[in-house]
Order: C-alpha cells, then sequence, then structure tokens
C-alpha cells in the first residue's frame, strides 16, 4: 500500500510527513528509546559510565549527490554512513540519531520515504537508532543533515592530534573505489563491468569502518585516528596539522582499491591520483608505534575487519609530507575543498 | 582584527573555515567537553542518572529568513532557539549541540563566523555548548540545521500525548509577537515605533520559554505539554491527536501579545487570528488538571518565568477544538505548513 506517498510534498503537506515518519521508524526504534519521532524531543536512556561522541554531517544536492545518479535510498545511506564512519573513527560506538531534510515541493512523499529507509537501513546495520526529523520544503537542492551521537568509555577514545613522530602511518581497506565509482558515474561507465559495479557501489553506499575503528581503539595501542572523508591528501595533512608533526609516505605501500585500478585503465586516469586524492573512502587513518603494527593487525582481524596496511611513518618536521614519487607530490596538493569545487 | 573573513566562502576554504569556528567556539565550550569542533566527532561528559533529549531542527532562507530582513547573528540565534524550545517543551536541560550550515560560496566568511555567534550567543544563554559542525559550500540558499542534546531525570518528561479530558488548557506568555513581526517586516514597518520593534525583536531573537517549561515538569502537576512553533492553530490539534482528546477554547482568554496588536492595527489585520494562526512564538502550551493550574503558576513564577494563562479545557470528542467565534475557527484552520507555503 502506498498510502498516496506518490504525491508531492507540497501536497502532502507538514502533518502527514511527519505521520508517515513515524510510521516508518517506529520499526527500526532500538532498545533504550522511550519517545522517538513526533514529540517535541525523542527521549532515550543511556548506557551508564560513557563519554558521549557527537557529530554531524550535511549532504547537499549538486556537490555530494545528485538525484540522476544516486536513488533516495542510497542518499539516505550514505548520510548516515558519513556520521557512523565518525564515530568509529574515534573507536566508539553509535547511538542515536536526528536527521533533517530541506527538499522542493515536487519531490514525492515516496522520496522522502526512501531517502528515510536508507537512513534507517545504515543505521540499523551499524547499531544505530533514527529517533527524530525535521523536513523543510525548500526553494533550493535536496539537503540531507544528520547528527549522531554515539558512546565510548573514558580514555579509548582516539583524536588526531596524539600521534608521535617514529609512529607508523596505516590504512585501513583500500583506497580510491569511491572516487573512481564518480569518475564512472561522470563519464557513463556501464554498472555491468563488474569491476565498475564495485566502484559505484563503494561510492553509493561506502561501508564505514565500524567494528574496525573499534578493535583499534579497544587495543589501546593506536595514538591516533581519522576517517578518510576528503582523501589522503587533505586528511592526512590534518592528522599531521593536530599532531604538530609532518608525515613521509611510501607510494608503492598505498594500497589502491582494485575496482579503483579497472576505472583509471578505462577511463585513461591515474590510479594512485585518483586514491589519493579522492575523498569518501571511508576508510580509517590511523597512527601507532611501529612495534604495535601487529597487535593493532591482529586486533583488526580479529573483529573480523578488512587489511590494514602500513603507508609510511610521522616525522618531526612539522606539517610536511613527503613523498616518494612527484607525481603524487602533486596529487597530495589537490585534496578535495568543499567549497573550492562548489562555490 | 578581521583575519581576512571578509572574503567569500569559495576563496576561504573548507580548512580554513574549520580552524575559525574552532576559535569561536573555543571559549563558549561548557564544563565537560573533553574534545569540541575540529576531530571526527566532539567528545563530552555526560551526567548521570538521566534520561537523553535529542531534537534537530532545519532553518531554510526563503521559508524562515531572509538575509534582507535578518543579520547573519539572529539567523544564528533563532535557529539554535528552536532547538532550545524543544528541550524545554519536555522539562528538559539543554546539553550540546551541532550545527550544519550549507551557504554558498558568495557568502563571506565574516557571514559565517557571525552566524556562529549567534548560535553561541543562544546556546551560552540557555547552558548550552557547540561541540561540533559542518560546512558546505552549496549551489542553494542558506540552510542552518541544528541537533541538540539535552537531560531530564527519569518519569519528569512531559509528552504531548498525556492530557486527560477535563484538564485545562493553558499557554505561557502571550502569542501573536512573532507573526506580528513577519507582517511588519513584510509591510516595511518601522521599528522606530516601540511596539514594531517589540514584534520585530519577538520575530528575529525569539526567547525560548525553557524555565518555565522545567519549572512545569519539576512541579510534576501538567500532563502534557509542547513548544507553540507552528501556531496554536496547527499545534493544538497536534496535542489533541496525540492525546486522543478534543479541545475548547474560550476566545476571550487567548492571551495576544500588545505587540501583535499594535502591529495589527497599523496594517488592519486581525489581532487574534495572527495570535492563533501565526508561528513562532516559542511559547509552550500545556494541559493539567483544574486543580493544579495555580500551583503550576506559582512553579513558574518562583522560577522567574512568564505569566501563564488558562486558555480553555481538554473535551473527550477527539480530534475537534472549537471555539466561540466563528471568525477565530477559520483562523483555527489556516495554520502554518512548510510545504503549502513554501512548495
Amino acid at each position: 500500500m502506498k498510502h498516496g506517498q506518490d504525491r508531492p510534498l507540497r501536497e502532502l503537506g507538514e502533518n502527514r510527513m511527519v505521520s508517515r515518519f513515524r510510521e516508518l521508524t517506529a520499526k527500526g526504534l532500538g532498545r533504550g528509546v522511550l519517545a522517538g519521532p513526533g514529540d517535541d524531543a525523542a527521549l532515550v536512556r543511556i548506557p551508564e559510565n560513557r563519554l558521549l561522541l557527537f557529530t554531524c554531517d550535511m549532504t547537499v544536492e549538486g556537490v555530494h549527490f545528485r538525484r540522476a545518479w544516486a536513488t533516495p535510498r542510497q542518499i539516505g545511506w550514505k548520510a548516515m554512513a558519513a556520521n557512523v564512519s565518525d564515530i568509529g573513527a574515534m573507536g566508539g560506538e553509535p547511538g542515536f540519531a536526528v536527521a533533517s531534510v530541506a527538499a522542493p515541493g515536487e519531490v514525492t512523499g515516496d522520496f522522502l520515504d526512501e531517502i528515510a529507509e536508507g537512513l534507517m537501513e545504515c543505521a540499523s546495520r551499524y547499531g544505530a537508532s533514527l529517533v527524530g526529523g525535521d523536513l523543510v520544503g525548500s526553494p533550493g537542492p535536496v539537503v540531507v543533515d544528520v547528527a549522531l551521537t554515539g558512546w565510548i568509555a573514558e580514555g579509548l577514545a582516539l583524536r588526531r592530534s596524539g600521534a608521535r613522530a617514529g609512529d607508523a602511518v596505516l590504512v585501513t581497506g583500500a583506497l580510491g573505489a569511491s572516487a573512481a565509482g564518480l569518475a564512472a558515474l561522470r563519464q557513463g561507465l556501464s554498472a555491468e563491468d563488474e569491476r565498475v559495479g564495485a566502484a559505484l557501489t563503494a561510492h553509493l553506499t561506502p561501508c564505514p569502518r565500524l567494528v574496525e575503528g573499534q578493535a583499534i581503539a579497544a587495543a589501546k595501542r593506536a595514538t591516533a585516528m581519522m576517517d578518510l572523508s576528503d582523501g589522503l591528501a587533505e586528511d592526512l595533512p590534518r592528522l599531521c596539522r593536530e599532531s604538530n608533526l609532518g608525515a613521509r609516505l611510501q607510494t608503492s605501500q598505498i594500497p589502491v582499491h582494485p575496482s579503483c585500478r579497472a576505472v583509471a585503465e578505462l577511463l585513461g586516469l591515474d590510479a594512485l591520483a585518483l586514491a589519493v586524492s579522492g575523498g569518501e573512502d571511508y576508510e580509517l587513518l590511523l597512527t601507532c608505534p611501529p612495534d604495535a603494527v601487529k597487535e593493532v593487525r591482529e586486533a583488526v582481524a580479529a573483529a573480523g575487519g578488512v587489511s590494514v596496511t602500513v603507508i609510511g611513518e610521522m616525522v618531526s618536521e612539522e606539517g610536511v609530507v613527503t613523498v616518494e614519487d612527484s607525481g603524487l607530490e602533486r596529487a597530495m596538493g589537490a585534496g578535495f575543498d568543499h567549497f573550492a569545487v562548489s562555490g
């Protein structure tokens, strides 16, 4: 039953959409939710002896997605995934989320339902619960903003500022699949090619490294961690700045995702440049003493996580990231900047 | 020192704006903030033996404000105030906030700084702390979305669903000042007239009824509560629906704000219609048994709150709001609907 949700937002009105949002979210409300959507604020029970993590991430049509390329369910998933990734990058456990959506009046109720379903699907996959929201009819692009709380035991949270000179620099998984997916969409590559399909999946429905982040924090050997949301070329310098250090990368050690290599070959692009300057991989970037690398890797493997690769080391020369290869050095200077690309 | 923040967002870039946001928020970080803006997520210490409240409210240029009418500081204040009001309407205490802003590339750093300052000014006024944010360069209108947590002791939260037939219906303060302020802006009335000025202040920098909401919850006599964000004509039917009841209003008892009467007279509008169908007053609407009215009023007065007025009673006829006056009945059907007005 469609409940007439194929009608546009401007006809459906706020009360109806709020009721619909309550219906949809009701099934996904986790333990501890005493009041979900529909009141002035959600009311939830929180774990004892934990610190609260709190993050938000806004996704804007035309900047982060296009309606022609992503389904509303994918838009919702990715908006939630970016937040889960932030909680994971601190080593925490996701808790409760609220989501605000601005949408033009011609957007249908079904479109909004599917965004909500995508948000909830991702939340539920990572143990979070969508407990509230706001919806605004807007003259502008579709905007989805998610705020997510999380929990972590005192002393476990991994910040960007804790790296020490001599620490190994590591990344989880492999890089560049999301950037390759974006390039494939721009060039209209067919998803029938399995390697292209993998890149599209990575770009449209990324999987944040939550178990990995939690395992790394619990092992208590890492010194700093963050997620790769804007790409290594942008994010590693940030970690360096926060830790008042620099880094030296071994280009040959950077794990490039097979789908990135494949798409780069099809499109005549430089796979390594895509891997370091492309954003939205949502892999983790972390540092730990060289003698802790084995332990960190084993902790992640024991949690069922992806591989972890050493790609370089932290050095005392502040703010300078050096690489072996001059082509890569250029790529490292070309990270994603929201304003430069979209202003 | 202006730090070159008079330059447009598209030139300033994300890293600079993040640094700037950290500088600005650093002074406002309250107790318990172990990590504020600048990491993947904020890390904060939370009170024990409390339930968590969680809400979000999105503000969109062209729907909720115009840059020609509101300063960025006012835009920020009001975006935060709407959230504080939601926490107050549950009876809670505001905690930590995150704010996401989408803005076109031509907006200056100063404009964004002032939004942040307005957000923080309001947060600080009501005991909240801005601990994180996101900023996106967007092709569309300025969007400010705030998510706010709060705290409340178990058993104290006041929901919309608890009203009982025979309960008195009450509102805090007086209604219509915000709607009058909006009408004054639309018609270009001069703020030099003191009564117009009061309406403009109510519209641009509303003061949520936080101490009132907390005092009402702590008195444990109210049965239901919500804030008047969309106007009595929209919000009372919602409270009725949640409680499976109706309401009978005494038109003559509805407290109309003096500035609303003044602006209505200047513009030839119906003051009562503005008061019941205008939104964004952020007064509280609540119910309690008739014999508890005195106690509720005294609790609010003891907390230094505004007056509380009985405007009617809850009746068992489900979903029907009756009023004494047929002109008002028409007004009650014309509440603010975000989609109808902006689609």
